[in-house]
């Protein structure tokens, strides 16, 4: 894969700043960015549009929105308060769509599972007056007590047919899904509907649960023919290079963006 | 719950040598225990059941057969023969199932797949003429490249419907399926196909692949609802406490067990 077929996710290169992640996209040769939310604090997102642009960059997506499940109706309003906040930026920033990190499952799975169905409805109207796309995120089951009661590409694309509105789709991470027997299938269903692909490896064993993946070519997924089954299911945008990893994290970010660089090559 | 209605499993009292976990067993109160094969290396089989008999218990399980997905045909063969002494050694003990981890994904997920289908089909007669039942162990994703392909109970459920023998079914463990949003349904399905089931808690973060467990109670799974839902399914054996960690593992194995009884009575 080219470099310019490939975004690079701002956690990537975890300790640069807005400026930084501009930087390092555009010397490395990526085609766009993708930022999460804390790199934005304190950032004039006009200023920050008008870099990007000049770089020649888009932001395939920012990270991100969600966590639906709350303990109560004033945390819920607070949520949903954030989550709007969450689409201005996304907007300010042409950002192709916003990430959806569902939230936990809890104690209670099947109320958490109908918070976020209703926690998502509550989004789209708002969503669609600004234009921009929002992007459920299914996740490694690993996750489910701390992050998402979404657990697979079947459950959010149950959800988005459930749903039923052309500005809701998926952010598919091969990390989260590969392991599924299913998981080709469900890319083809998920077809148009698939707004932002991410990639990072599997290592083994876990030593963590948020930072124990590796670069692409790193660990033991096809990510050659993860991202070949997204192109068939029609997705034409860019491949973003998300890798949480404490392992990179502790080297300077020019150098975690030179071993992006060198995964994409060889995948 | 009672500790009546449970089976010690051995790596709960991992450091415990096998008349350590019988007598653990017995002291506690448990009705059975479930033996990790590396416990039975120079202990004379015969001599054993004795024992575990004399005591006034059973082995719900002995863990583990499987491992089917081998790079070539002698190391196919010799996974064959020790999976054939696995259940000579269940044979032996009087065990109610011999638990198959099925083995990982590699490279090649559906070859793995392959692999694991022929490797129980052709363990199947030798079990039956041994009169073991055999019990496909679903595992949690995040075990996927390590352990086994087989990832979720509705996997494990079709695996059985296609090699369609009684002897053949399946060993539950809340740890590895609680997170699916089908699982109760799956439960169901399984019926009187549950030959063993197993409990642990999930801790999160996780800090390990296998040594991140919490004892009953410890963790969010409703193991309550669990086991009830596997009682509906008509489940009327001993529930197995396994809790593969490293924390309870720095501990004596006295204290292990105290502790597997506190969280046994808070279910």
């Amino acid at each position: 894969m080219l470099t310019s077929e490939c975004s690079l996710n701002s956690i990537t290169v975890r300790g640069a700043d807005f400026n930084d992640v501009v930087r390092l996209a555009r010397s490395h040769g990526f085609g766009g960015v993708s930022l999460w939310r804390d790199l934005l604090d304190g950032v004039d997102l006009a200023t920050a549009a008008g870099k990007i642009a000049a770089a020649g960059l888009c932001v395939t997506s920012v990270c991100r929105g969600g966590m639906f499940p709350q303990p109560d109706d004033a945390a819920r309003r607070a949520r949903r308060d954030d989550n709007r906040l969450a689409v201005d930026q996304a907007h300010a920033l042409e950002a192709e769509c916003l990430v959806l990190v569902c939230g936990p499952m809890g104690a209670d799975p099947a109320g958490a599972r109908r918070q976020i169905r209703d926690g998502i409805a509550d989004l789209i109207p708002y969503a669609r007056q600004a234009g921009v796309k929002l992007a459920i995120e299914p996740f490694h089951p690993m996750m489910a007590a701390s992050r998402s009661a979404v657990t697979s590409l079947s459950e959010a694309n149950d959800l988005i047919d459930a749903l039923a509105d052309p500005i809701l789709g998926i952010a598919l991470d091969a990390y989260h899904v590969w392991w599924d027997v299913n998981v080709e299938h469900q890319i083809e269903r998920a077809g148009p509907r698939l707004f932002s692909v991410q990639i990072g490896d599997w290592l083994t064993p876990v030593t963590s649960e948020l930072g124990a993946r590796g670069m692409p070519g790193e660990g033991c997924i096809d990510l050659s023919a993860f991202i070949a089954t997204a192109r068939r299911a029609g997705y034409r945008g860019l491949v973003e290079v998300e890798v949480l990893s404490d392992r990179w994290s502790a080297q300077p970010a020019d150098v975690a963006a030179d071993a992006a660089v060198a995964g994409i090559a060889a995948v």
